[in-house]
């Protein structure tokens, strides 16, 4: 009662079915769910490309990286909106490519698509926190519980609904978007009007030319590419938005391409205009944010906790895009049926609980640093952008009969080419700082995947039945044994349940195992002419347990039954008494009962229980009885 | 399957009820077993003496000290010897202060006497890994993995039942106490030949008389009565010792008397004469054998490692003394009755494996430190001391009619007075220290004791039926309720089986509970034209589940039966399909029938359960399966 209470408090009460359609979500809130990963890659995006290119000191480069990132991005935006349009029920990369490439290339989409939901979620909240804790480093001891905290809070935030969530993620979202737009428009005046100190920096601005080599170009390519992680998060959500479904999410993913675009040329040709220089005890966007809006501006601390924010909330993006992945692959039986099943309010919870589950695992584990997993991550994203693209590119060659598709044919075939390329580059110069963990994640995942379909597919062909199956009612013979502990009320109600219940030719047995060796004869006799079935005829079969073990004997003595009468249908009752508290069941009665429907369940023995329930006793029972206790307890002396 | 493998390497095959007589233990051994704590508490006895003393430089109270210490050993043993003879079934304190003083002193005394057991585990086993981190401090890091796979091991032993742990356990045991008597003879020897270099001593060795109050010897000597905890284990393990128990039981009791006795006065004579001032870096037992054996001899590193073992193995008399009480008081009724079940190996294997993880959890807690622990310890043994003498008192005072009791009295009430003294000063001085956690602990486990009595009590008032009870068996009216998911082989066989079972006047619906909104029509369809019902007339009712559980709805229908068919037993049947595999049947397939099976199980609905498992199915057969769902999944989409 008092978990269900708090399960009330925490996440509001149940909605029905039919309530679905409220909580579709408008594009203003949708934009808040599915872009704060992509958005907050505003925030180390440009940093990325800052680092690679200081070995050349080649940072003029920026800005023409980042152009071609943007480009990138458009490519990428124009290309998923034609997967909404074509596949609206969402699912993205895995049924894409499932659809057009087969079931391998789609499975190892919804594997990478995995590795990437959780890894975003263990990456960014470690990051968000790792934010705060270099500004408060008192903090730093904390690190783990603060990113598990994190996770408990938009887990919650999650398991309220899609609304909830929307409504709560929104604000630090747009916070986010517009103090950094403030930020870009404030730095192109002040740079307009020339009024600038410029950065302090320790480094000569002119590139040293020669040591610009194509790989140097890729490589920073490559990296500043990890701000468009997250991006295909809409397309993976189209049911979530309201009808039109397709149209909203088309809008909404434009928007976020813009927002995306705006934010990081603006970001980079501040970084190029302020000359600012990469350094580890700050960001490049702190740095910025310092010079542009004064240290001790309230512009700036603001601007600081909203990027924190913005970077653990990158993790909704993966609460709201792997449960529904997860629903999508339970529909197929990839995945276990549980998590196509809603909870309460609608989502897909268990999907919610279990991507929380194992990101905070992988924060326990790794410590709460993010460093470990950034270039699995990346890699990831990049391989499912691949497949999806590629999917794309024949689903356009399939309907080349039916419709123009030159001009959508083209734009896939170049963003698969672009991401492909990325992804190479990624593996190429990450594989040694831990990308080849992908190499097993991937394949175990879709091993994973296609082991539990078998085993469904398995089961549901040895269950159906045709729809007009031709039943025989054999006349089976049932025996019925009666496990008995002792002459008590429950014992005499299942006798008399029993007799009551079944028919004539019915046969019945009762059967006690004796595990003490000594001393129990009296309570033996006392079963033996236990007055229901000396009336009743029922025969009483004591078994010895030299081993003092209550299963095996009964086992034994079951199977011997069944192979004495292979005709018959054998169902064992048994009498269960429970107390007020299942915990008192458990440890202060064994919970014997529970014990036997396991055991003989599983060896495919019929089971029939019969519950008693013990009321609730006055004190002054207990009081007479307990005396009657110690008197026992004595008896042990002198024995 | 495999488990039970496991098992059978770690603690070997199990031992018949009959073999109990063998599984007696003959005087060599049960010294080991029963006196490793008592014997060990000499590598610390006399050091806890000289850091009371040191503060008022009285080391010439030492020896007399420890000689007033010694009497009551011998107080106390002849105390217990009586105990041993006038209970001769074992369990010491909690058996004498229950008969003679009633049900709470009795409680009282098995409250302090489990407060103590765990302790000495935790305790032991932490101050045997410290001696063996401090002489290699590379282990330090891991001091409490060493100090739970210390325990692992010891219950391992202790599980493989009594002949075995004896037989461990002797080795380090008799190992220390000859290498302790060598010690103690070679250091006599040497001083008798005068050829002593003096331990260096920055301390001067005359005592200033002032500062020596009635309370320091006092404290001095509650410090050094820390000594004979464990000294009570024999009395409480009679048992377990071989015919005549009793007479055993007090020969080894004098045996580990005069060892503890001889030991203890010799480490103090040595630390008096050689002038030994105690000192955090190396104890006072290392100081001597240093001194006396030589710093680089074999005998001094044989005897440090002899020292660390019987510390760790002064936890074994707890898992010996533990279990027995644990069975005692589940005999009473006092503690779960699977406390009194015998294990595979004729111990009492669930006490063992509770003490284990009770100790466990306090090392993890503590991080295997024992100096939080060691004033309740003592508080503890002392407690029970008292009570038990008390008792004794009692014993003889009420016997005084049938024989000459004054001197057997007179002993007793001279030990009750002085382990009472010893009690109030140690509660006296360590009550800030930590020993107030006793005034809950104790009470704590006496009502816990209390309200498991008083609830066996009840269920078993409640239970009781007379011997002849009449039996009126009314013509009872019979309703089963058929769960059905679905049109599978598992419905079919439970409809056939329920048909062949009940008689002609039972009552038989089906229902499903559809907890899908839309596109279920046809499975809905499907289920109603079952032919299994239709040609049976069982009527189907199907449930609108509006918030996706099953159980809800489930429930107020049976409810509802229950008020509209007051007259009807009602049972419900439950389908069962079961995978080759649990955890798979747990992930996969939800285990809905467990689920539902407790869920009406504790409503007080009769179930029956009809299990059908699933066969291992071809390769070939999948395949095919498969192909048809990737068709199903594909079906997604189009929808």
């Amino acid at each position: 009662m008092s978990f269900s209470l708090i399960k009330r408090i925490l996440i509001g009460p149940p909605l029905k079915t039919a309530e679905l359609a409220q909580q579709k979500i408008g594009n203003f809130k949708a934009l808040a769910i599915f872009s704060s990963d992509a958005l907050s890659s505003v925030a180390y995006g440009t940093e990325e490309i800052l680092w690679v290119l200081v070995a050349a000191l080649a940072f003029n480069l920026t800005l023409p990286i980042l152009l071609a990132i943007v480009c990138l991005l458009a490519l990428l935006t124009i290309s998923y909106r034609q997967t909404i349009y074509e596949y609206p029920n969402g699912g993205g990369s895995f049924i894409v490519a499932k659809e057009n490439l087969g079931l391998y290339p789609g499975l190892i989409a919804a594997a990478s698509l995995t590795t990437d939901y959780v890894l975003t979620v263990a990456v960014s909240v470690s990051a968000g926190i790792a934010a705060i804790t270099s500004a408060y480093p008192q903090l730093l001891p904390f690190k783990v519980e603060l990113c598990l905290l994190s996770i408990c809070l938009i887990m919650l935030v999650n398991l309220r609904g899609i609304q909830a969530s929307g409504t709560i993620f929104a604000i630090p979202t747009y916070a986010f978007l517009f103090s950094t737009l403030l930020l870009i428009v404030m730095g192109l005046l002040k740079i307009h009007q020339g009024n600038f100190e410029l950065a302090p920096s320790h480094l000569p601005m002119h590139p040293a030319v020669d040591s610009v080599t194509i790989l140097l170009v890729l490589r920073a390519f490559s990296a500043g590419c990890t701000s468009l992680t997250g991006v295909e998060a809409i397309s993976n959500g189209v049911p979530a938005f309201r009808s039109p479904e397709s149209h909203n999410a088309a809008k909404t993913m434009v928007w976020m391409a813009i927002a995306l675009g705006i934010m990081s040329l603006g970001m980079g040709f501040l970084a190029s205009a302020i000359h600012i220089v990469p350094h580890h005890d700050e960001t490049v966007m702190s740095q910025i944010a310092g010079i542009v809006f004064g240290k001790n501006s309230l512009f700036y601390i603001l601007h600081q906790w909203f990027t924190m924010l913005i970077l653990i909330l990158a993790a909704n993006t993966s609460f709201a895009g792997f449960p529904r992945l997860g629903y999508i692959l339970a529909k197929s039986g990839f995945v276990p049926r549980s998590m196509a099943m809603k909870g309460d309010r609608l989502v897909y919870s268990n999907g919610i609980i279990i991507l929380a589950a194992i990101a905070g695992l992988l924060i326990i584990i790794f410590h709460g640093t993010q460093h470990f997993l950034m270039p699995l991550y990346a890699i990831g994203v990049f391989l499912s952008f691949t497949l999806s693209q590629g999917g794309m590119v024949m689903h356009w060659v399939r309907l080349r009969k039916e419709k123009k598709v030159l001009v959508p044919l083209l734009i896939n075939g170049i963003g698969a080419l672009a991401t492909g390329i990325v992804l190479v580059v990624l593996a190429w110069t990450k594989f040694t700082h831990g990308a080849w963990v992908v190499l097993l994640i991937i394949p175990f995942f879709v091993m994973l995947f296609k082991s539990i379909n078998e085993h469904y597919a398995a089961v549901r062909a040895e269950l159906k039945v045709g729809k007009h199956v031709e039943i025989i009612p054999q006349e089976k013979q049932h025996l019925i044994v009666l496990a008995i502990g002792g002459t008590t009320k429950v014992a005499r109600d299942t006798v008399d349940y029993i007799l009551t219940l079944v028919n004539n030719h019915t046969m019945i047995r009762a059967v006690h195992v004796n595990v003490h060796k000594e001393g129990h004869e009296k309570t033996i006799e006392r079963i033996r002419e236990f007055s229901t079935w000396v009336e009743n005829k029922i025969p009483l079969d004591v078994l010895e347990s030299p081993y003092r073990s209550i299963l095996e004997p009964l086992e034994n003595y079951m199977l011997e039954l069944r192979r004495n009468y292979p005709d018959y249908t054998i169902t064992m009752a048994i009498p269960e008494f429970l107390t007020s508290n299942k915990l008192a069941n458990f440890l202060l009665h064994g919970d014997t009962g529970r014990l036997i429907y396991n055991h003989f369940t599983e060896l495919e023995f019929n089971v029939i229980f019969v519950p008693y329930r013990i009321k609730t006793t006055s004190k002054t029972e207990n009081k007479k009885c307990c005396q009657n206790n110690i008197e026992d307890a004595i008896m042990i002396k002198n024995k």
